[in-house]
C-alpha cells in the first residue's frame, strides 16, 4: 500500500504559506501600496493562513532601494509598520536570496524581530552557501526552510547529492519548487516521496507555477504525499503564469480553520483594480511553451508585455534558441 | 501493484476528440461563421486530432431553428458544405441529446452520413433513453459514445446501476463527464477505474470543465488509468468555466502524430477576437463557487454576464438557494 493521504479528510497539518508580496511582488516590481499590504495581512489573518510571507530581505550593496518597492527589502520598521507585533496565529516569513541578502548583518536576532520564519531560496549549485544561510537563520533563532529552485532542471544524482545536504542542515522545511511550471502530477508525486523521504520526519513543501493550469492540481498531487507547507498567492499573483491561487486551495481544504471568503472580498476590492490598471499575471499560451521547454518565463513575460500574440512564431524562437 | 500508466510513454491508444463547437456553442448559441468552423476543421486534421465533434443534432420540433446557429442541428447538407466526404484521418462525431433529440428519424443511417460517431448524452435518469438511442445509432452503423452527464450528484449505487446498463449496451465508449467542474485529480482516479472497470474492455472517455483549473489535471488522471477519449476544446473554449484546452493536451501527449501549432494559429487568428468582441469562457471566482457546491454553472454565467464582482455576496446567495 502507498503512503498517500485522502485529501476528503481532515489533515490538520497542512500549513496555508501566502506568497502573494513575494511572488507577486516580482510582478509589480515590489510597489504595493501600504492600504494592500494591510488589507492582504488582515484578510490573511481572518482566512487562517498560517504563514505570510511579506518580500525578500534583499542586499542594498546589490540592489538600489529607489529602483525597487520597500517588500524586496522589508526592512524590520516596515514590517512593524504593518503587523506591529504580529499579535495574531499568523506567522511572519520573508525569503533570503542566496547570493542576493547580506545575511549575516540584514537578518537579526529573532529576539529583535518580528519575522518568525527565513526562507532561503537557491539553485541546486548554491546549496552550500543556503546552508551557511541556514545555520546563520537557526542560530539568530529562525524557523528556516530551504526553498531549492529549478529543480526540473537538475539531474538525478546532482538533485540527490542537494536533498542530501539539506536534510543534514539545520533547514526545518525543504521545499520542491517548480519555478518553470514545467512539473505535472505524476511527476510531483515522484519528486514529492523523494523530498519526504529525504528530510526524514522534518517537513517538506511546495511553490507550483500556472504555466500549465496545474499549480493547484501540482499542490494538492504534493500534498497527498505527505507535503504539508502549501504556497498560495491571492487570485495567483506570481511572476508569469502565476502561483497556486488561495481561493483554490482554501475552498478545498477540508479543515474548519479556514475561510475564503475574506480572501475573495480582497480580490474584489483589490486584485481586480490592479489587473485593470495593466498587471499582467496568469496562465497564457507562451508560458505554457515555456514550462513544456522547461525553461525561464522571461522570454514568455517579455512577449506578454510586449503585446505579442504569434504564438506560432514564438514557438519556433523558443526552440532556436534553447 | 495499480494498473496506471506512464505518461512520459508513448500511448497510441489515447484519442483527442474537439468539441470546441458543441460546448463552445454554448457560449456563442452556436452561432460560428463558416470561416472559423472550416478553419477549425483544418486546425485539427493539421493537429491530429482523431475526432471532431460539429455540434448538437438536436430536435426541430423543440428547438426553434431561427433561434440558435446551424451547430445546434447539424443538418447533414451543414456538415458536407465543410468537410465534403471528409477525406481526412479524422472523423467526424455530432452529440444528441436524451430527450432533445428526434433520433428515430434525424439520425440518419451510416451509408447516407459523413458523421462516423454518435454522442449519445443523458443523466442518469435517463439512461433507459439513452439506451434505445444507443441501440438506434449502433443499428444504423455508427461508432456510439454515452456521455453520462452529472454524475458528482449521483448516489454510488444509482451510478453503479446506471454504468452495469450502459455496459450492457451497444455503446463503444463510456464517458465519465464532470458537468459541475467539481471533482479533483483523486476523486477523477477512483471514477475513472470504476468507467474503466464497468466498460470491460470497451474504451472510456473523459470530458471536464475547468471550474477549478482542474480541467487539464483531470484528464491527464483519467488517462493515467485507462480512460482512451479525452475531449478537449480549443483556448478550453466551453460553457462557463470551459474544459481542457486543447493547447494543454495536444503540447502534454508524447504521440508524433499530434501538433499543436495548427491551434496555437487558431487561437492567434479567431479566439483572441472571439473574446475581445466580449464572447466569455474560462475560469474566474463564480465558477469555483459552484463547482466547489456540486451545482449547475448557470448561476455564475449569469453573474459574469451581469458584470457583478461581488463574490462574497454570491457565496452567501449560493448556500441559500441550494
Amino acid at each position: 500500500m502507498d503512503k498517500k493521504r485522502n485529501l476528503m479528510n481532515y489533515c490538520p497539518d497542512i500549513k496555508v504559506v501566502d506568497a502573494t508580496l513575494r511572488d507577486g511582488g516580482l510582478v509589480n516590481n515590489f510597489e504595493f501600496s501600504d492600504e494592500f499590504v494591510r488589507a492582504l495581512y488582515a484578510a490573511n489573518v481572518a482566512a487562517g493562513v498560517d504563514y505570510m510571507e511579506f518580500g525578500y530581505r534583499a542586499s542594498k550593496n546589490a540592489f538600489n532601494p529607489k529602483e525597487f518597492g520597500k517588500w524586496k527589502f522589508c526592512d524590520e520598521e516596515v514590517l512593524r509598520d504593518i503587523v506591529g507585533e504580529n499579535k495574531t496565529g499568523m506567522k511572519i516569513a520573508i525569503m533570503a536570496d542566496a547570493g542576493r541578502c547580506d545575511y549575516k548583518t540584514d537578518i537579526l536576532p529573532k529576539k529583535d524581530s518580528v519575522v518568525d520564519m527565513i526562507r532561503v531560496a537557491c539553485y541546486v549549485h548554491q546549496i552550500p552557501l543556503a546552508i551557511d544561510m541556514i545555520e546563520d537563520a537557526k542560530a539568530k533563532g529562525y524557523e528556516v526552510s530551504c526553498n531549492l529552485m529549478a529543480v526540473s532542471k537538475v539531474a538525478g544524482d546532482e538533485l540527490d547529492a542537494g536533498l542530501r545536504m539539506i536534510s543534514e542542515s539545520s533547514a526545518d522545511i525543504l521545499y520542491l519548487v517548480d519555478s518553470f511550471g514545467n512539473f505535472y502530477p505524476e511527476q510531483i508525486a515522484n519528486y514529492a516521496q523523494r523530498y519526504v523521504s529525504a528530510m526524514n520526519g522534518k517537513q517538506a513543501g511546495f511553490h507550483g507555477h500556472n504555466n500549465q493550469q496545474l499549480a493547484f492540481a501540482n499542490t494538492i498531487e504534493a500534498c497527498r504525499w505527505g507535503v504539508n507547507y502549501l504556497d498560495v498567492t491571492v487570485n495567483g499573483m506570481g511572476r508569469g503564469a502565476g502561483n497556486c491561487y488561495s481561493e483554490q486551495l482554501l475552498s478545498f481544504l477540508k479543515n474548519p480553520k479556514y475561510n475564503v471568503l475574506p480572501i475573495f472580498d480582497l480580490v474584489e476590492k483589490y486584485m481586480l483594480k490592479m489587473r485593470a490598471d495593466g498587471l499582467k499575471w496568469g496562465y497564457d499560451i507562451p508560458y505554457l511553451l515555456t514550462a513544456v521547454m522547461n525553461s525561464h518565463p522571461r522570454s514568455a513575460i517579455k512577449f506578454v508585455a510586449d503585446g505579442r500574440t504569434d504564438y506560432v512564431k514564438f514557438s519556433h524562437e523558443l526552440t532556436e534558441t534553447e
